[in-house]
């Protein structure tokens, strides 16, 4: 399967660096995959119709921060000429959400690809957040896959769990922990940090943003929940019209409040039903010492499904890292693989 | 697909209302599954090559405890003379586990299936605990599945989630709080109450055996824990080579000063690698209030799943009830249908 990477920030780094150990990985090595090429925003791009070189290719951006006309696969190259030129199969979207761009250009990376039947793995939210029922449209009618493990949770499952796993299952409600940064900020703020001390801390976790706003501001959670309402519960929802609290608003004062009760506050989403639609939120929640999201501390992130059959499942994954996202990914390239179209 | 319920108590029983539900579940409906045969240990078995009617059935053992003679397709049949003589595609066993038989007799129906090249989803943890490796090898010569997802956590997904969703991860380690019996009796103890009115209480929680036995000294639990090992992680345990400590083994002064430090007693499964081989354990383990297994109240469970790739997972249910297992044999249909193997 000749495959197309999008972005090679972090996550693109080590979604090459997973493929590249699949030797060594006897799980990973039924995984099929050819690079064929990478594109990046503003670091230059690399193409090769027999595969690239990952190794080769991770080391150059070591290196020299980017692609140079001194490789021998350089290419001058955006993701749509990409998509428009090379013989491939998938798309792997990798690029960073703009909020400010409501989605793009991922959005339009994506339809391009399904327009040409490519199957897409995305990354990035903003597709599924801001044009859901019409890429999925897109997608049904030209038979490909729209998979976006990696969105929510990082790589661990939620969308494959519910599609795999839970099938004749309606989803009733959703709730979680789903942004680490204000997680690690609130920690901080527990601690007795100020607001800027805390991002420092968030900031050496590895978990801020060059603009820390749309963390802080409930927008990646928004974006999050408009994809699982979408996703998992039928809604209608964009980023917008989800109700948003910011982190900046749980002053010291809330904080020792919570605390002298015994309490921690959580940044907790919720997608629900309401009247016929599905609804969703971000608030500041005090939540007593037994809440099992109470103990989801820094970089840890928790979902809870309520379902009609099964009851209430809870999954959560401690401290992940950049390999965890990953995963996400190549979960959902071993899907496109054994021909899933959802 | 033919299916030979073999087994009708509780958990049979909601597998068949969950089965005669499916015109009103959208997401069932695709379960094409005909019972051609009911088969109980002492309440007598029906037979009829058509389907048989499933609601009739419930009404039936509702109304008098068993199959009689004046039921149409009343039919007098053990398992394995249903296995021989009936045209079928997959044995449902869901007979109850005996410890004292080790795992017999649903290891011999299990084998006989296989034997005839039909698939098996059992709840019943004995053919796994007791006879992994031959069952597992039968099945893979015969080209048939052999599905377990409501042998350890009731109807979560553990083991088709790990098959479907953690596909290249190897499974470092494993614990988890999977017994309810337990569970709900040392919550009783830290209350203050005795033992045998704790067993009182989880007998109204309706999760004690005729013989609690099994539960309280930690058999299930073991059976439980050589499951997980022999599938998840490559093991070769038997419920005998599991170190178990029984709850009798934990006293009101211990409750007391587990209490007095702020934590929580409660009974914890493992399954670890040492020395090149998979062991297991179960044992009262002191967990303070932050952590995530102290959380785990009544009849509630959790497991966490360490891996090499994903990083560590997290997956509770909260307070599941018969239809919660049901639906664990209904998913290994599910999984069947579409030709899964294993």
């Amino acid at each position: 399967m000749r495959a197309l990477l999008a972005g090679f920030g972090r996550v693109g780094r080590t979604v090459a660096e997973l493929l590249a150990e699949r030797p060594r990985r006897p799980g990973l090595s039924a995984l099929d995959v050819s690079v064929v090429a990478i594109t990046t925003g503003s670091h230059g791009a690399l193409a090769n119709p027999d595969g690239l070189n990952l190794a080769g290719a991770l080391a150059e951006i070591r290196a020299r921060g980017g692609f140079t006309a001194a490789h021998p696969d350089f290419a001058t190259l955006d993701t749509l000429a990409a998509l428009r030129t090379l013989d491939l199969e998938v798309l792997v979207e990798l690029s960073p959400l703009s909020v400010a761009r409501r989605g793009e250009p991922a959005i339009s990376h994506v339809r391009e690809a399904l327009r040409r039947r490519r199957h897409v793995v995305t990354a990035n939210k903003g597709p599924l957040a801001w044009a859901y029922a019409s890429l999925t449209k897109l997608a049904r009618e030209q038979g490909c896959a729209l998979l976006h493990e990696a969105t929510v949770m990082d790589g661990a499952p939620v969308f494959n769990l519910v599609r795999r796993c839970l099938r004749g299952n309606v989803i009733l409600a959703i709730d979680g922990v789903l942004n680490s940064t204000t997680n690690v900020v609130l920690g901080e703020l527990e601690r007795g940090a100020s607001l800027p001390e805390a991002l420092d801390a968030a900031r050496r976790a590895g978990v801020v943003e060059a603009d820390p706003s749309d963390d802080l501001d409930g927008w990646d959670a928004a974006a999050k929940i408009a994809v699982l309402a979408n996703a998992l519960m039928g809604g209608d929802l964009t980023p917008e019209r989800v109700e948003r609290e910011s982190v900046r608003a749980v002053s010291p004062e809330r904080m020792a409040r919570a605390s002298a009760r015994g309490c921690r506050l959580k940044m907790v989403c919720e997608v629900f039903r309401e009247g016929g639609t599905v609804g969703g939120r971000v608030a500041a929640r005090e939540l007593p010492a037994g809440d099992p999201f109470a103990a989801i501390d820094g970089t840890s992130s928790v979902i809870r499904l309520a379902t009609d059959i099964v009851g209430t499942l809870v999954i959560a994954e401690n401290s992940p890292d950049l390999r965890t996202t990953a995963y996400g990914v190549l979960s959902d390239l071993l899907e496109v693989a054994e021909g899933v179209r959802r």
